[in-house]
């Protein structure tokens, strides 16, 4: 990859769904690709309002607007787009409380993680690559469940509660972001498994004709047997998009000549190559999956092409 | 005053000096005349990078750049000039920790109160009217004892200990901004008084030509007799200057007569006329100064003609 000039614009994913979706999951290994030191993280659940105590008291979730300093946030990824420094607010999601803020210094690539990091056209419009990630529901409520009871010192009653109280606000503020995404993943059991939670877990990518995607010609299935299939089709909303899927059960030839061929698309970016598709099992074991490997991979591709165009462009003005 | 428009520029007033220097006292009077609703109080100590225990384990001062977020007062700064609100981060004095940040919106106008706030070229073309305070050292010491021990949980000696261990910061940092200020006020008691602290205090003003000083002919003496006194100098800097004398002495007719004049000169203000001069005296009780109120009337002055000059440039747009 060419080095980037200090004073170039940062590239910035949005990673947009709702609690326990596996944001963090797909950015991690996007951020381990790109290298931690070239790759500022964001998490919108910094900009809550208030803390859990006010939140309760008060009757609004943190899946609410007004429950999060929306303007504020996207003046933070307006400065980050300038390449200035942040002072950034902290939520501590363990004691549910707000701390004090931390700087965070601009990088080549920002990966804004959040439930309503779209919520408005100024924060959609710093995004370069905009991923809305919206598992199975079933398969969103147990990893919630595991998540929050391992790390965020709930109970399981609690977290139960908590997708209850939240399904209205879900319904009202989450998932209307979907429509602005440039690719929604969908991670979901096959029906013939439907307690899979981990690495034979299937996903889905719809690509919108937002960005140029890579053409997966060389290795597409003519008869989607073995595990890896694009298709044209209609989305929920009616518009045409490519949905690509990839199985949980394809093997580990297929997945890697699929990311043979990915890495072959940005040959600037070779020596970035590292094994992806890492993850925690909700038994809280390592793990690895090909499908999210393959996912982050796409992702990281359009960032990569698009860090490519800007430095170009640097270079014609 | 005329209304002011929503999204005006606010007027911004910086009062800059060292710890203690009376920049609370002499900013609270000018905030109270404005009007608390239509002004943004900023306190550039919320910008400091480190809590009590880390400067001291860094062995870096409150007073130091390196010890301060500059770069983020000054981008706070340019967003409040812009209108914007911002999430301003929160250094409480009391126990001298870094807390959750706090938003402020913006006002017509905003009052920057700190030990750093010219520091850099950015800081500076911020402002409109820059006040510097530098108070008699002997009285700052006393003035320093007197707030630290009462409000922020220290004892003399380690009052004393702090100021020593400072001096050298504020040489190298905050002595150096006085010559950018458009207005140096220096409380100090007279000769004869040595020991006054408090309604007695003498105050020297001198007026750069950087501001469109107000003209005082009408109340000015001959022989400088009667407490208000002023006359053509040259700073310790070499530059020219206006120096305004008023006198600790001043009496209560006298003080009321240089108001007036200036309450004339900006009549678009006359309703905000209200009692100035208030001030906690080193005993803790309330009390009046005619020289602190005709100070910050002087200010308040600068700033009402400079909303009114940007109300009239809106209207030419």
């Amino acid at each position: 990859m060419p080095p980037i000039a200090a004073d170039a614009a940062p590239i910035i994913l949005g990673v947009v769904g709702d609690s326990a979706a596996g944001k963090s999951t797909l950015s991690g290994g996007i951020a381990a690709i790109l290298g931690h030191d070239r790759v500022a993280m964001l998490q919108a659940d910094d900009y809550h309002r208030y803390c859990r105590a006010e939140r309760r008291r008060i009757g609004v979730t943190a899946l609410d607007p007004d429950g999060n300093h929306i303007d504020i946030l996207e003046q933070h990824l307006c400065l980050l787009r300038q390449g200035q420094p942040i002072l950034k607010p902290v939520y501590d999601h363990v004691h549910g409380v707000l701390a004090a803020p931390e700087r965070l210094e601009p990088k080549p690539f920002v990966i804004v993680e959040g439930l309503l990091a779209y919520h408005t056209r100024g924060l959609r419009d710093c995004f370069d690559v905009k991923v809305f990630v919206e598992p199975d529901e079933d398969l969103r409520t147990r990893w919630k469940l595991a998540r929050d009871c391992a790390e965020r010192g709930y109970t399981a009653d609690l977290v139960r509660q908590s997708l209850d109280r939240r399904e209205a606000d879900s319904i009202a503020h989450i998932q209307p972001q979907r429509t602005f995404a440039d690719i929604v993943v969908r991670f979901a059991p096959a029906a013939e498994h439907p307690d899979e939670a981990g690495a034979g877990l299937n996903v889905r990518h719809l690509l919108r004709p937002t960005l140029p995607h890579p053409d997966l010609g060389p290795v597409l299935d003519a008869g989607g047997k073995n595990g890896f299939h694009l298709a044209l089709a209609r989305d929920s909303d009616g518009k045409p998009v490519d949905v690509l899927d990839i199985s949980g059960r394809i093997d580990g030839r297929r997945a890697k000549a699929v990311e043979d061929l990915l890495w072959s698309l940005i040959p600037e970016a070779s020596h970035l190559r590292a094994p992806l598709g890492r993850f925690t099992d909700i038994q809280g074991k390592a793990s690895i999956s090909h499908p999210l490997a393959l996912s982050q991979l796409l992702i990281t591709y359009h960032l990569v092409k698009a860090a490519l165009a800007a430095f170009r462009d640097q270079g014609t003005r």
